[in-house]
């Protein structure tokens, strides 16, 4: 055990002796070293965090833009939902005056005018892509029609189809922004 | 052919180096130096261009939500833009209609269904944003009005002064969508 000790200590001798020629160096070195390995570790970690945040914040870009894309879509398509809207209340007067009947030139000219003006709005109504629902001779859909009153199907109507339209409906593309009011045999 | 040589010689020289340390010390504690600090340098390199990096892709994060903070709020407001000016002549027409006279019960009762399809077309436009631009009586502003005709300006009428308006200009909120055509003083 004597032995062994004695020759583990010459050992390390030795060893020190070749490692380090001079006790400066030894210490400089240490002091190098261990800080040097544990700030490289450090380092790598912040540099694997910062580089982490990164690409979070790159897939937060692109989430963004193609979020945003798709809201600016979905704006325009459908930006005249609002006043398209407020018009058919006034399409439908302007149809329920043109069912007067006239008697004189005055009131058909006045007729012939208020004609245009219907036709010109539902122009500008479909070039903001604003229609009207097929309705008549159509089978009922509630996501398109609201049945008002039902009569009974008769040989040539078979029943769910559509026998009369109350009040059209419109819709802005796929959005329906009022369903048809119709009588559906049944 | 003369890169790889190049390579070869200096792999062959790096483990030279590392295989034989003893001539000098001083060559040896820098040869475990040099690249520990050179580590170090490089991994402050990569995290602060990572770091950078980072920064910019936040910035970019906050520009990006502002400017489309700002184009979805555009859109909402300028939303009618489009189909509120094709309903303009509509209007026109509807009032140009209006000036008919009529001389019997059914003309009386065609010209009351217009007048009130007319007042919900205003009431429409108006919730939207889009209303009548001031004309008559106003100083002529060459962004607001066109003047399509002049007349003396008279001791009751200063120059520059809006005396006749022939076709009503709108706007949608600071926005022109048609100026008003109108006479004035000069």
């Amino acid at each position: 055990m004597a032995e062994e000790k004695k020759q583990e200590v010459e050992e390390l001798t030795e060893v020190e002796a070749a490692e380090a020629p001079t006790t400066e160096h030894d210490e400089e070195t240490e002091d190098i070293d261990i800080p040097e390995v544990s700030e490289v570790e450090e380092l790598t970690n912040k540099f694997n965090e910062m580089e982490d945040k990164f690409l979070r914040a790159r897939a937060e870009i692109a989430n963004m833009s193609s979020r945003n894309k798709n809201e600016r879509e979905q704006l325009v398509r459908y930006r005249s939902q609002d006043l398209g809207k407020k018009l058919l209340p006034a399409i439908d007067n302007l149809e329920r005056a043109l069912a007067t009947e006239v008697t004189d030139d005055q009131g058909a000219s006045l007729k012939k005018g208020v004609e245009m003006v219907l036709e010109s709005l539902n122009v500008a109504l479909k070039e903001e892509g604003i229609t009207e629902i097929k309705a008549e001779g159509e089978t009922f859909d509630p996501n398109l029609h609201q049945a008002v009153q039902t009569v009974p199907a008769e040989a040539d109507v078979k029943a769910e189809t559509i026998v009369n339209v109350l009040q059209k409906g419109y819709q802005l593309h796929d959005r329906v922004l009022r369903p048809a009011m119709v009588i559906v045999a049944q």
